[in-house]
């Protein structure tokens, strides 16, 4: 057996989320399915990102180690991989890797894009990658708000609550503008909790349109406003972009 | 009974096309439905372009009588509709007009836009609004093969043949280039007939690719090759951008 990169990209609104889950079509599955196709055999796969159902990605890594014959010319695995999967699902890189490399683990960062219209009439074409917004928000209240989460901090806040996992995580960008009337969100981060990105947006864009002030993004940080939620951010809007690695294992770039 | 000209913008994925039909899903169809919801009373609408299941719109403008009452205020009237239409219709701008005016007969140009992306992995990202071709295809070749159809033409062999029917256009741009890594096609004319955009794309993609020669488009418009027929586009790259009237009726513009 040998251990291969598979580097894809899906527009999520088609899969219940990343993850594996009997009898549900998702990334996991539809990629493990065709690898047990050309293998003959079950192949287990780890992901880098497990992201919601209706999330996309640009940029998605797993790992797996698969009978040397099916991988011999990662390219041609590539094709092969990319003739089953679906018009919403592409591989569009196949590498040889060391036993060393791990998709999940071996991850230095994560970074992800959320778009926002929020215009008063929502580009219909737009839709299955951007999430319509129904009130005008400021970009430059968001940006005040949001510079209290970058470093390392406590995300419980910003996630389902987990007993025994640690919550700490580091925000290393979080930058925020309006092009082509579109609000766009990066966020960058070695790694994320569940729904964390969603909600941070959720929380930002609540500051923007004027039903919270920036001051309140620290206080939910800091755990003190338990009682007010904000909005879960739609998936739609959501894309993980990239996932970095160290360069040693050359793992391809985002498309 | 006031004159309105009602604008809107679509993703063509979720409709049979434009044009009513009993029992499906359409956009003249909603429209029709919820100014009927509005006004009590069946409202018929005529729209500027028969767009074609599948088809998107940015601007399709459409005109209807309606009773006074609700077109008292044209902004309120739009924001009701909108109300009413989903996500993928969004109902733009509403203005009063005069009975001179007619969605068809008034416009001087409509202006349509065919994306596609001949990469050898599509961005599933991308697939709601670009048609993916399976070779990558050439500009210069297409634009040698384009430039015989400007002008004026019988476009009989890019359509449908319908007896009696006049099937001379107009076609006075047919700009071709590559933008982004896609291939975008920005067509404008008088008229157009029945899938003649789709039908253009779809000889000039095979020309692109080497299918067939730049001088055979000639041959194509000149009815001496019906033998061999080409691919009709498919319908989620094409979108119609712009119908332009007279200035007189201060038709809004697209969104």
């Amino acid at each position: 057996m040998v251990r291969v990169a598979i580097v894809c990209a899906y527009d999520g609104s088609g899969f219940r989320g990343f993850a594996r889950q009997q009898g549900l079509r998702t990334v996991q599955g539809e990629i493990e399915g065709a690898l047990e196709r050309l293998a003959r055999d079950p192949i287990v796969t780890v992901g880098a990102g497990r992201t919601d159902s209706g999330v996309h990605a640009r940029h998605q890594v797993l790992h797996a180690d698969v009978p040397e014959r099916i991988a011999a010319e990662p390219p041609a695995l590539c094709r092969r991989l990319q003739a089953i999967t679906g018009r919403d699902l592409t591989v569009y890189a196949v590498s040889g890797v060391s036993k060393e490399f791990d998709a999940r683990f071996s991850a230095l960062e994560r970074c992800y894009h959320y778009l926002v219209d929020d215009r008063p009439f929502p580009d219909p074409l737009l839709r299955h990658t951007v999430a319509a917004w129904p009130h005008p928000v400021s970009v430059s209240r968001m940006r005040a708000g949001a510079k209290t989460l970058l470093g390392t901090h406590d995300f419980s806040a910003f996630c389902r609550p987990r007993p025994g996992q640690s919550l700490v995580r580091e925000v290393r960008r979080l930058a925020i503008e309006r092009r082509e009337g579109l609000v766009s969100f990066r966020v960058d981060a070695n790694a994320f909790l569940h729904q964390m990105v969603r909600r941070v947006v959720g929380l930002l864009l609540e500051v923007g349109d004027g039903y919270r002030e920036p001051e309140e993004v620290a206080e939910v940080l800091e755990g003190k406003d338990r009682s007010r939620s904000s909005r879960i951010a739609h998936p739609e809007g959501l894309t993980l972009i990239e996932v970095r690695y160290p360069a040693r294992f050359h793992i391809p770039s985002p498309l």
